[in-house]
C-alpha cells in the first residue's frame, strides 16, 4: 500500500454528496419520466471512443478540448465530448433502430477546457439529451418544444419561456441587408446581445462591424415583438424578395400551428427574431429555455434542427431535431430560486436503539416502517437517547421513533418531531400514518 | 468536416440501446429505491481522479489495468477503476458527512483489461454500491445482508441465497491445519471449488497443494453443512484452541442473531465455510449472493467487511462494510431465467395520422394520452394506415390508436390491439381506462 497522498479532486470535476445527489437524482427521474411519455427511449453510449470518432467533428477549439488517453503507445482512445457525435455513430450502426429514432440520453461528458466553477464552466459535467432522427416532420420540431416545456413544468419551473427563432431568418436578414453569409456569425454575435444591451446597444455593435448602412433593414427585423402569428405577418410584409426570409416564416407558422395542436400553453413560447445558437449546426428552428426574470442564470435548455450533423458517419445527411437540457444549470436555478432547495436526507426516521432488551422492538418497527415504503434507519449501537436524538438532527432526519422500556411496556412507541421538539404515543400503525400523512419532502419548486 | 470514418466501438465497451436500456433503467431504479428504504444516500464521484489518488490501492496487477490520460504531457490522470477508493477519498475530504455514512453509488468503472464479453468481463461497466462507513456495529454487517436479500427480490428474483462465511473463520482453518497464514491464499482457491468440484475434488486440489497431511483438518470445517446456529455449535466444538475460529463463530453467531431480528428469511441465508473472496481486502464477514440452481451465472453481489481500506487517505483505520451488484450479472441472469426479458417499446400507444383534416383530433388525444401518464407516440406524417400499423408492429408498441374520418364523424376513436389484430371502437376515456388497466410490461421475473 503506498505512503498516504492528499485526498483531492481534479480540478474541474466534482464530488456529489447525498444532499445535491438527492436533488439530481430526482431531477433526472422527474425528467427521463417526462420524455418516456413522450416515447422517447433510452440510450447510453461508452464513455470511451476511439479518437477518429470524435476528432473532427467540434472545429479546431473543440478538437483541442477532447481528453485524450494514453493508450499502446498513442493517443487513439478519447472521452465523449458531446451526446450526438455518439448519437450519430449509433444510428449509423444499428440500421435496426428505424426511423424515425427517438432517444433520451443522460451522461457525463468531458472538456479538457480551463474551469470556471463559478459560471459553470466544469471539465465533466452531465448532459441531457433528447432528438428524434430521421424525419423531417415538423411535428418532430413541435414535440421537442412542446416536451420542453412539459419537463421544465414538471420539474417545478413555473415563469419560464421558450425562445424560438429560425436559422432561415438568421440568413434571410443578412441577404435582406444585401451582406454576404460569411458575415452572419459577427452579425449573430452582434443582435443576440439584444436582451441584455437593447435595440440602440445592438445598433452600436453593429456600427462597430462597419455596417453603418446596412444595420437599419437589420433592426427593423429584430425589433418584431408580440404575438408569434402577428411577427411572421410583418416579417413577409418586410421580407421582400428574400426567399430564405419567406422559408423561415413558412416553417415558423407551421411549428406555431402544431404547438397549438399539441396544448402547448402560447404564454411558453416566444418568438425572438434576435436569437442565434451553434450557427455551424442549425438548419432550421432553433429554441432555447429561460427564466426571464433571472437572466444571469442563462438558458436551462438549448436545440433546435440541425440536419446536418448525424450523417457524418453514413456520408449521406440525416434530419434531426433536439435539444439539450441543461442539468447544472437547471440545479443552480432551483437552488436559487426555491424556497426549499432540496430534502437534506434520504432518511425519514430514525429507530432508536436503547439496549439489547429493547434491540428486537426495535428491528421489527424497523423492518414494518420499511416495508411500508418509508426509508428508515437503525442507530446502530446502544446509547443514550440525547445522542441518538443529536444524530438525528444533524443528519437532517424529521422524526425518532423511541423504543425504550417504558413505552414498550405499555405496548407503545413515542414518535418524537424533531423540528418541533414534540413527543407523542402512539401505535406503530399510527406512526407510519402520520409519516405518510406528512408533507413529502418538497422538491424546491421554483416560482421563478 | 473530417472523411467519413467507419462508425466503430471500442473493444470490451458497449452501446446500450433502447430495449437493453429499458430493463437496465427499470433495474437500477428498483435498486435505488430500495437503498433509500435503508436509508442509504446516493453519492457520486467524477470519473477522472489524480493517478496518484488511484495508483497503488490494487495491487500491482490493478494498476496496470488503469487507464491513464495523456494530460500536459505526463500521465497524471487516471479513470475511476472501482467505487471504493474514490469512497476513501470523500470520507477523507468531506469530515462533514459525519459516521456512519451509508452510501450508496451506481456508476461506471474502467478497467484496461482483456476484454471478454462471453465471460461478462468489460473495459467499461458499472457497478452498484452499498457501503456503511464508520461504525464496527455487527448490525451494520447484518443491514447490508438484509438490504442484499430485499433488493434481489425487489428486481423479481426468487430462488436465489446469500452465503456467507467470515474471513477470521478461513484464517483460523489454516492456523487449526498448522499450516502459515501465506499459505491461506492457495488454500481458499482450493476450498472455494466445493461447489462445483465436490468434498473430494478439494481434497486431490489439496493434495495437489502438498497437503495431505493437513488436508483432514481443513476438510472437518468446509464440511459442515445444515442450520448456521448447527453449523457453528459444532465449528466451537472443533475449533480447538484456535482463537481465530471462536472469534469467527462469534462474530457470525451475532450476525445471524441480527438477521433474525431484522426479519430477513432463513431460507436466504447458507452458512459455507469455505467461501472465499478478496483476501486483501476482507476483515470480517463476508457474503455473496448467487443462484444455486444456476452456477454458470455466478455471483450477482459480493461484499464483507473491510477495516482496512477506506482509511487509507487518512492513515487511521476506519471501519466499512459494503456489497457491490453486479449490474451486468443481473441482467444476464434476468434475460436467461425470465419469461420475458423486458419491454420492448417505452411507447404504449401510437396514435395515427390520417391527414391535415385528423390531425388536430390526434394531437388532442395524444395530449390527454400523456396527461395520463401513458407514453404515447404521434405518427409524425400523414401516410395510409397499413403503414402506420406496421411500423407500430416493428416498433413492438401494443397498441394503435386510430384516428381516421369515420370514428371522428361519430365522435368516437378505434383502438387496435397489434398482439390480437382486434379493434374496437371507444370513447377516449374508455382507451385510457383499457390501456391503465391493461397488464404492464413485465419487468421479467426471474423464476430461477
Amino acid at each position: 500500500m503506498a505512503a498516504p497522498v492528499e485526498p483531492r479532486l481534479f480540478k474541474g470535476t466534482r464530488d456529489f454528496l447525498p444532499e445535491e445527489m438527492l436533488l439530481r437524482e430526482r431531477l433526472v427521474e422527474t425528467l427521463k419520466s417526462t420524455f418516456r411519455t413522450y416515447g422517447f427511449a433510452p440510450l447510453e453510449t461508452p464513455a470511451l471512443e476511439y479518437l477518429e470518432i470524435l476528432a473532427g467533428k467540434y472545429g479546431a477549439e473543440g478538437d483541442r478540448l477532447i481528453y485524450r488517453l494514453a493508450y499502446k503507445g498513442g493517443a487513439v482512445l478519447a472521452l465523449r465530448y458531446d451526446l450526438t457525435v455518439p448519437l450519430a455513430r449509433v444510428v449509423a450502426m444499428y440500421p435496426q433502430l428505424g426511423r424515425p429514432f427517438k432517444r433520451y440520453q443522460v451522461q457525463p461528458v468531458w472538456r479538457a477546457d480551463t474551469p470556471q466553477p463559478h459560471q459553470g464552466r466544469f471539465r465533466e459535467f452531465s448532459q441531457c439529451d433528447v432528438d428524434t432522427i430521421g424525419t423531417d416532420s415538423r411535428l418532430a420540431d413541435a414535440e421537442i418544444i412542446a416536451l420542453t416545456v412539459e419537463s421544465l413544468a414538471a420539474i417545478g419551473f413555473e415563469n419560464f419561456k421558450v425562445r424560438i427563432n429560425s436559422r432561415l431568418i438568421l440568413a434571410g436578414m443578412v441577404e435582406r441587408a444585401g451582406l454576404p453569409p460569411a458575415q452572419l456569425p459577427e452579425i449573430c454575435r452582434a443582435i443576440d446581445k439584444l436582451d441584455k444591451i437593447g435595440l440602440q446597444g445592438v445598433e452600436r455593435e453593429l456600427e462597430k462591424l462597419g455596417l453603418e448602412h446596412q444595420r437599419r433593414p437589420i433592426l427593423e427585423l429584430i425589433e418584431l415583438s408580440g404575438a408569434p402569428q402577428e411577427q411572421l405577418a410583418e416579417l413577409r410584409r418586410r421580407a421582400g424578395a428574400v426567399p430564405q426570409l419567406l422559408a423561415g416564416a413558412d416553417e415558423l407558422e407551421q411549428l406555431f400551428e402544431y404547438l397549438d395542436l399539441l396544448g402547448t400553453a402560447r404564454d411558453r413560447l416566444t418568438l425572438d427574431l434576435y436569437l442565434a445558437r451553434g450557427l455551424d449546426y442549425y438548419t432550421g428552428p432553433i429554441f432555447e429555455a429561460v427564466l426571464p426574470e433571472h437572466p444571469h442564470i442563462g438558458s436551462l435548455s438549448g436545440g433546435g434542427r440541425y440536419d446536418g450533423l448525424i450523417g457524418v458517419f453514413s456520408g449521406a445527411p440525416v434530419p434531426a431535431v433536439g435539444i439539450s437540457l441543461g442539468l447544472d444549470r437547471i440545479v443552480t436555478a432551483l437552488r436559487q430560486l426555491g424556497p426549499e432547495p432540496t430534502d437534506r436526507s434520504v432518511t425519514r426516521v430514525l429507530v432508536t436503539y436503547f439496549d439489547a432488551d429493547c434491540l428486537p422492538d426495535s428491528a421489527r418497527a424497523l423492518a414494518e416502517l420499511r416495508r411500508a415504503g418509508i426509508p428508515a434507519e437503525l442507530y446502530l449501537q446502544a446509547d443514550k437517547l440525547k445522542k441518538q436524538f443529536a444524530y438525528a438532527d444533524r443528519r437532517s432526519i424529521p422524526y425518532v421513533l423511541v423504543l425504550a422500556p417504558d413505552e414498550l411496556a405499555r405496548g407503545e412507541v413515542a414518535l418524537k418531531t424533531l423540528a418541533s421538539g414534540e413527543q407523542e404515543r402512539l401505535t406503530l400503525p399510527e406512526v407510519i400514518r402520520r409519516i405518510r400523512q406528512a408533507p413529502p419532502p418538497t422538491a424546491g419548486r421554483a416560482k421563478s
